[in-house]
């Protein structure tokens, strides 16, 4: 009897063309971002769950997987509900750990510290296509730089990082919340309105204009600035304006609005000369991003030809501080580690650089010492050598082998020169 | 006010250089395994908890994590106790996911099958020095190949991987537990007493003999035999023995043990010639290893100066089965990866093929653009380069960052001509 042997729901299993695609990404990642001093840190996957309810995670706090406490500690008569029940959870994004980290480490870092993270999280979502209960996140932060330094490093660092994969003529949208904020009130929206307005400027990739304008509609808002709105966003999106000033002409800005704008000007200015043929850097006002806890500048990259984000970040100042009791201006950079990948490999990318793979298949009559001899041999020669008995149905071996990752075979028997027979040429 | 930020209870983080040895480690050993055919393969962290705890796990099912049910599942008030509160578990080896991968996948895998994991694992352990909860495993396992080949495999594969680490002259030894038990027959132990005498033997490098024959004594045991296991013993564990046969002269085996005996001697004979420089094959019937689920042979790689195994495994062709609804010849070898590590560590290997890492120094009242120039100059020269600020005491700034890593400096300011400085002449 065969028992069911699925990953656990929306979790999955990775073969090896799939492991090595990933790797590879990995690998060329983590390259570009040496080059800028960022370095690999690791944290554990299970974390205080007091740590994981308690930093701002917002919905994300809802489906942390939560582990049982052990032994004398747990007491499931205690009736004390949930929090009696756990102790520990696994981490659902990078961030929070990163936090911890730092704080911890502090003293043995450089400052500013410039973290890379590649690694699992775990959120125990609904399962949906292309949606796992466990993914790859990959993060770069800059820890305790307070200058626009930061903003100009994480976004050349982030695009050398996606054209060395090989995503080329992206956008790199910019913003500060700041600057959308200013936006909405120049409208005549009240100040109590804002957030609303956000979350509904936040689907115009998804719903486009008319779809924000709709979703705002008929909720009293004061007469004019639903049009006033409409006239904004569209001069935003105008392709002129993205590459002019922070802001569409004609919006007002406080001092604060006033000083995101000019710091936003620098930025541009500053990164666009180190970034890689092809990309481009764009003011986007319209830019929202989700999380509460950015302060300051806003990033996203667009790569034509596809409907979601490929990377995105921003600058979170005040998050460090309840950690380590004191303020640790901080700014990150996250690539979408699963997009990237899927990507990849829709365009049949296929890592570079690896030995040739070759099944040498032996006939059943030959010794095991002509068979470790033989692979041996090759494998002195440079090959990766794989040892598979021949089945009575070459041709249907050969074809399977193919398609499971070999480059070559080898048919190793009695009476026959032995010889390395490519599968492209076959 | 700071909070306490480190990490869960026998948990740890890993710092950059932590990280990038262990990187190095991880890059060596999945090489030189991929030259035997070897690929790695993922799965997730997570399992139902009925294949963790229903799969001859031992006691390592004691340690499992345990993951709360959610939503509706979760019923608090059910009173079914443990079992009604948990879906999930944390994998605490490698072994059981990959049985669970294979019946999930081999109609597309080649046969027989090569899997390489390296990944963590996670056991509720009592922490204690240089133990951890979550801690590094790393696996190759030959799926479906029930001859010889496998274990000549796994000896050359592995003996290749520790060889490429740089640890050299070491001894694998070899064995099957059917000899032991011939020999431990042959004393005149009743066949019962075996599983008790196996447990005693298993204590050898760490009691030595005589602690061995301690724990025999006054049981009940017939006159002679805990003699004639001192003698067994000793002759066994005479250097001219580990070369010779795969058991002493003398002790008598039953038809089963002669053909495991036969078979050992064999695989001694076609793997040696394949082993690095300095790596040597040893028969030892002393050696037990704990898992209950191997069937015939046994390894175990000792190197010279370490009171610990550093690789270790073993055939088990009954495991599979289960799972799968028909038997499986299956043959795996673990490295230890966190032993490894700190041997490595110890020895202070430093990972080879980085790119130079340089810390350009600026200050103050320089400006943001001429800091970006010089940092992207370098990096196009082929150097990694953080910017920090200048500090005030620049010596003390110099060499904290010589401790965290960084090959090099720069100190950018007015009215000095930029000079890229290492710290080996500094």
């Amino acid at each position: 009897v065969k028992r069911n042997t699925a990953p656990a729901r929306g979790m999955r299993d990775l073969l090896p063309a799939q492991v090595e695609l990933r790797d590879h990404c990995a690998a060329v990642i983590q390259r570009a971002y040496e080059r800028f001093g960022y370095r690999r840190v690791e944290t554990p996957a299970v974390e205080h769950i007091g740590l994981l309810t308690g930093s701002g995670g917002g919905e994300n706090e809802k489906l942390i997987f939560r582990i049982l406490k052990r032994g004398e500690k747990l007491d499931l008569e205690a009736g004390g509900g949930l929090d009696e029940l756990v102790e520990f959870g696994l981490r659902y994004d990078l961030t929070v750990p990163l936090a911890r980290f730092y704080a911890e480490h502090a003293a043995e870092l450089p400052n500013p510290f410039r973290a890379l993270q590649i690694g699992p999280v775990w959120r125990a979502e609904r399962p949906q296509r292309g949606r796992y209960r466990q993914f790859t996140q990959c993060d770069i932060d800059i820890l305790g730089e307070a200058g626009e330094l930061a903003e100009v490093e994480l976004i050349q660092a982030t695009s050398a990082a996606l054209s060395a994969l090989g995503l080329t003529d992206f956008q790199v949208r910019l913003n500060d919340r700041r600057l959308l904020a200013a936006l909405v009130r120049g409208c005549g929206f009240a100040e109590g309105a804002l957030p609303e307005v956000f979350i509904a400027v936040d689907k115009l990739d998804k719903v486009g204009l008319e779809g924000v304008l709709e979703e705002v509609r008929g909720k009293g808002h004061p007469d004019g600035a639903l049009r006033r709105l409409q006239d904004a966003l569209a001069a935003a999106l105008a392709p002129e304006a993205a590459r002019g000033a922070p802001v569409p002409e004609g919006v007002a800005l406080d001092a604060e609005g006033e000083a995101a704008a000019e710091r936003l000007a620098a930025v541009r200015t500053l990164a666009s000369p180190g970034l890689p043929p092809g990309v481009e850097l764009l003011f986007d006002p319209t830019l929202v991003r989700g999380m509460g806890y950015y302060t300051g500048a806003l990033f996203e990259v667009s790569v034509p030809g596809y409907p979601f984000s490929f990377a995105g970040g921003g600058r979170y100042d005040r998050m460090l501080g309840g950690l380590i009791g004191r303020e640790v201006p901080a700014c990150g950079f996250s690539i979408g580690f699963e997009r990237v990948v899927l990507a990849l490999e829709e365009r049949g990318v296929q890592p570079e650089g690896r030995p040739s793979r070759v099944a040498l298949l032996h006939a059943p009559e030959l010794s095991a010492a002509v068979v470790v001899a033989a692979a041996g041999l090759l494998r002195a020669a440079g090959r990766a050598v794989a040892t598979l008995p021949q089945r009575k149905k070459l041709a249907r071996q050969l074809d399977e082998l193919a398609t499971q990752g070999f480059d070559g075979f080898v048919v190793l028997e009695p009476g026959r020169a032995p010889d390395v027979r490519s599968f492209q040429s076959a």
